[in-house]
Order: structure tokens, then sequence, then C-alpha cells
């Protein structure tokens, strides 16, 4: 019987938890025994009593747990404990699944290839319809989303929606909405929800249609080059084509009263999509939410995980924004992490069949090499440095 | 040439300003001169130079402006400066129009019939279509109401909205709101915007159908006593049917994931509705924003202008939610203030009309008497206190 564990996160401001009490029931009825460390849920609001009650077993010790565990299930790359490293409490041969952000941090794969631990990253699940309820990506993208709009309305000293009242009319806001990703996407959404008048951008001119579908006008720029990877997510462009792109969203910009970005390349720094000149065209009282703020950011007046005053203008840039909603985000992840775990355990063990393209991209160490090309190459680089 | 003088408010977090630029325009037009001070209008992202624009003086003194005023616009009650009571500053026979916030400081009400004062309190317009576009409590409670949706969204650790996603369905939120005046309908629509499943509750019977209009669900309590004045506001119930009501209402906090409750009685302690038992009863991550927290709270659990945990439950408190929106507040309530003075100024003076209701009703100090039996009763009472 597979030893699944569910530690608590330990990374500071981490709120989200891998499992969710009615997950576990599904685990717990496939016939895993699943283990909870004492608090996992909490910051989720999920009690020790709901897991219980759910089939797991509390382990008071956050090194029992990882001990014990044949596979373990996190949210957030392993960290620190007291000085310790949590990756090193798993015994070897283990199997951890969690976000890993394996090409920004390269070395700490490596050390778990070392460690003989088999390792998934939740990055890596290819973008394939087979593959789609397992995309964890996009689970958390689509609440950042969510999230980022929410916190541009909450700080824009002005309506979203347009109001017809006693004492006039008041225009609704206009939201600029900068890649189309699922964040974008969910972004722009909520906007309208909120009565925003929205356009977006996108280097990729196939999301076109998703973009108006959810209700905002698309901004055409030609652009002459290859624009996406063949999984479907924006490639990095070229300095003349970047060139061109700011030249035509500075209009935009300057007249936009919040100005969301999620434009990311994956593996790669955000590409600079506001500069500080057109932040100081804004007008005052405007709203950046910079969601590539983690990644160094699409605004030149960035600071990850602070509020930037320039020129009356606020620029915002959240970290981890799906921690922010730990209760649905723990949800969908626990889900995706649940689809996956079936997919990949055959007969009460995992089977790395590497013929299969979702195992194949996801598994990025196993039995003590590193599996995955970009990662090596993301490790050489590191190491010419 | 009647002088309307613009202070700049000197409450800390007050950023609204009595006239917008906009505004100042159509006073000149009608042969108002008009002073603004230096700085006024930068909390709502209005600068010195759009207000010259517009035509006015701009004047760098706060007690300069304040002695030259005929008629001084004001957002906050007037405050202390520098060791001075800035009403001090107004010469007698001087017109202020302003939030006075009457019945629960009937002494500044005295000091400015003592000073002779002539005093507007925009609290006391009445509630009548000729006064509607003048009703600043309204257009004020609408940016509330849509602010305190928001704040209840961006701080609940779940979705407002249904998602139906590749990792499973999301329920929407369940938002209550108790009290369905002008703030309580916008938060309703607000929250409806965002996706959530409302309901809400009313003492006033006939605004059922304004809240089933914007798409919530009525909550019927059978009440045998008559709960709304004249005027169209809730008036204060018995003990016997507060108590009644927080017993239905126990049941719907509960299962509800937001709470927002902006029940108030004008003049009076608001009514308690959310008891502490009731509050232990919530889910965990739920969240209630008590838009009554400046007249001592709907929820037993509210501190004013703070947020309070509570057994796992989020208990906001804002003080001053319109100053938030400073741009959109400023231009509704500088529109109330037009057509207030455009109303009352005839032939280059104030036409002090008591048998118009609307001047009869707002004027509240007049030639060194307070004129408002209520304010009276209120300083009676605290005489005798």
């Amino acid at each position: 019987m597979l030893k699944i564990a569910v530690p608590k996160e330990s990374d500071l401001g981490e709120l989200r938890v891998a499992l969710v009490p009615d997950i576990v029931a599904r685990f717990i009825k496939l016939g895993f025994e699943v283990l909870v460390q004492s608090g996992a849920g909490l910051g989720a609001h999920f009690t020790d009593s709901e897991y219980e009650a759910a089939g797991a077993t509390i382990i008071n010790s956050a090194k029992a747990l990882w001990e014990a565990a044949d596979i373990l299930l996190k949210v957030a790359p392993p960290g620190e404990q007291q000085g310790e490293e949590e990756m090193n409490w798993l015994k070897p041969g283990a199997t951890l699944i969690s976000f890993l952000n394996p090409l920004a941090n390269p070395e700490q794969v490596q050390a778990l290839a070392q460690r003989k631990i088999n390792a998934f990253s939740m990055e890596m699940i290819p973008r394939t319809s087979r593959a789609q309820s397992m995309d964890a990506l996009s689970s958390q993208a689509n609440i950042a989303g969510y999230k980022a709009a929410l916190i541009a309305a909450a700080s824009l000293p002005r309506l979203f929606p347009m109001m017809t009242t006693a004492a006039g009319t008041i225009p609704p806001a206009k939201v600029l909405v900068v890649g189309a990703g699922v964040a974008g996407l969910q972004a722009i959404a909520t906007a309208r929800r909120l009565g925003a008048v929205v356009e977006a951008f996108d280097v990729r001119p196939a999301v076109k249609e998703e973009v108006q579908s959810v209700g905002a006008k698309f901004i055409e720029i030609p652009i002459e080059e290859d624009t996406a990877t063949t999984g479907g997510y924006a490639k990095e462009v070229g300095q003349s084509t970047q060139e061109k792109i700011r030249q035509v969203l500075t209009e935009h910009v300057k007249k936009s009263d919040v100005v969301i970005t999620t434009a990311q390349v994956q593996g790669k720094r955000a590409p600079l999509i506001v500069t500080e000149e057109m932040v100081g065209e804004m007008n005052p009282g405007a709203v950046i939410v910079d969601l590539a703020a983690g990644q160094g950011g699409n605004c030149a007046c960035t600071e990850a995980g602070k509020d930037v005053y320039y020129n009356g203008v606020t620029i915002i840039g959240p970290l981890n924004l799906p921690a922010t909603l730990p209760v649905d985000a723990s949800k969908v992840y626990a889900k995706n992490l649940l689809t996956l775990v079936k997919y990949v355990v055959k007969d009460g063990a995992i089977d790395f069949n590497f013929e299969d393209d979702i195992v194949d991209g996801t598994c990025v160490t196993y039995e003590g090499e590193i599996r995955n090309d970009r990662i090596k190459q993301a490790l050489a680089t590191l190491v010419q440095a």
C-alpha cells in the first residue's frame, strides 16, 4: 500500500496545501494510505479532524512524515526547516511531486537526483488535452488572474463599472491586459464582470478569438516572427519586435486606468513591456498589477512583492497570488495531483513509462539522473557563470 | 460676486475634495468666483493647474482661504489645524456646506450657530425625488457599497464566481447582505457581478423588489411593527423584533462565506445583528464587512477601522470607504454640491427660504440659531449626560 504524505508547507505565506480532505478521501478509496502533517491544512482552513474524517493519519513531526513517504505531494519546492533541507528527509527511491521551478532552480533538481529522489515537476505537465486536468500551472494561473483584477479594482481610486446616478454618470474604468494566457484571460473576464472596458494584447495572434470571447478588444500588432512554442506558450521575441510592441502599446498604456501584465516566457526573464517612460505618461491614480513580478517584471518600475508609487501611479508586484485564495487554489491543485497520481500509478507502484509524453515531460529526475535537457542546459549555464 | 472656497481636507485619510475641476468650471460659468486651496485635489489626483485651467484661483494659506469664503464647500466636518478650529476662520454670516454629522456631533453645530455661520448639513438633504441629485449620503453610500463587496472578495480565501475548469467545478461564494439601502443594494449588485450567490435582508419589506431586481434572494422575516421613517430610512425596531431577526438570520449567517452589514439608523447606534455566538458558528475563512463600524457596528466583534480575527473569521470594520475611491466619490459629491448651491442661490445671494423643504431640512444653523429639532434634542441629551 503506497504511502502518500502531505506536509505543512514551510514557505512563509504559502497558505495552500497539496491535498484537501475531499481528495484525501478519493485517494483512500483508491487504496492509498494518506499521511497528513498536523496543521498542514490550517492556512487553507482545513482542520486535522477533517483530514482524519476523510481517512488520513495525522503525523505531528515534519521529519517523520517526510521519512515515511513513498510519494510526497507538495505545493512549493522543498525548503529548509531548522537548518535542515526537507528533501534530505525523503528516503532514496521516494517520489516527490511538487512545483519545483526547475528552470530557475536547476541546482535543487540536481540535488534531488543525487539523493535518488524521483521527482515530478508540476510546471512540466505538457499542454495537451489529455493532460489538461493535471495542468497545475493553468489551475493556479486562473486564480492569479482573478485576484489580479480584484487587486487592481480595490487599488484604483475610481470605480470599474459605469454608473448612472442622480449625481451624473461615471464612465467605466479602462483596463489593459498584456499577455492573454490563462491568467490574462481570467483577469480580462473578471475586469469585464466588474464592468470595466477592457483591451488586451498578446504576441500570439492565435489568442485573438479567446480574448474577444471573454469580452475584450484585441490590439493588433503585426509581428513577422514565430511567437508560440509547440506547447502553445509564448516564445521570447527579438529586440526589434519587442520595440515595436512597446511603441504600439505606449498609446494604450497612456489612456488606461489599469494595466495588468502577465507576459512570461518559461525559464527566461519576463519581457519588459511597460517602460519607466510609459509609466510617466500615465494618469495619476492609475494602477499597474504586474503578475510577472517574480520573473523580473513586465514593468520597469516593478519591485517583486511590493507596491511602488511612481509619479502618481501605483505599481503592484504580487508574488504568490494563488496562495491568497488558498481554499480554492488547494482544491484545484489537489485535483490536479489526484489525476496525475492515478495516471502514473499502476498495480501499486509508479510506472515510470517514459514512452508516455506526460510521464516523460513531467518526471525530471529518475534513479539518480536529471532527465530533462532544458534543466541540464540551465544547470550548465549556471556552472559556467 | 459670491466667493466659493474649497479647502484641502484636514482629516487624516480624507482624500476626497468638495469640488473637482469640471464642476469648478460650471460654477465659474454661473458667475461665481472660486478659490481653491493649493493641493486640495491632490488626494483625488486633481492638480492645482487643472483647477486653475477651470478658472479657480489657487490660495496657498488655509486660513486665508477660509477667511475669504462667502460659501465654503467641504467634505468632512471642520476640524483643527495647528491648534486652531478651522471654522473660527470663517467670517460671521458666511455659509458652510459640508457633511457635519450633526446628530452625533451637535456641539459643533452649536458652535457654528454661536459663530453666526449659516450651515447646511449634507446629511440632511430630504429623501425626495426633487432633492435626489443633491443626495450626498446616497452618492457616497453607493461607492461604499461597491467597495465593501470588493474588499470582501479580496479578503475571502475563495473565489466569488463559480468556475468550471479542467480540474473540476468550484461552486460560487455565498454572500449575505443585511440592510438594503443604497450601500446594501450596490454591495449586492457588485457581489452578483463577481458571480457570487447573494441573499439579503432589510427590516423594510418595501425594499424586497429592489433587492430582487439587483439579483439577490430576499429573506422574509414577518415583522409586526412600523420599520421605515417617512423619509424612507430604516427605523429603530424594538428589542423583540431585533431578537426575532437575529434568530432567523443565524442560519443564513452560518452558511455564508461573506456577510456585508449596512444597517444604520440615523442618529442612533447601529443595531446589533451578528452576535459573537453567530460569528463563532461561521466557517473558518469567512469574512464579515461591517459598514456600520463607525456607528458602533452591526457585528459584536467589529472594531472600527480594524480587521479583527475571531475563530477563523475575519471581521473588517472600514471607516470611510468613499475616501478610498476619491476620484469618483469627489466627482459625484461635487455634482451634489453644484445642484444644491444652484438651487439655493438667487440673484447673487443665498435665499434662505425656509418654506422650501430642501432649504428647511438642510440648513441647520441660521443667524445664530440651531434650526433643527433633532439636533437640539441631541444637544439637550448631551448636556443632561
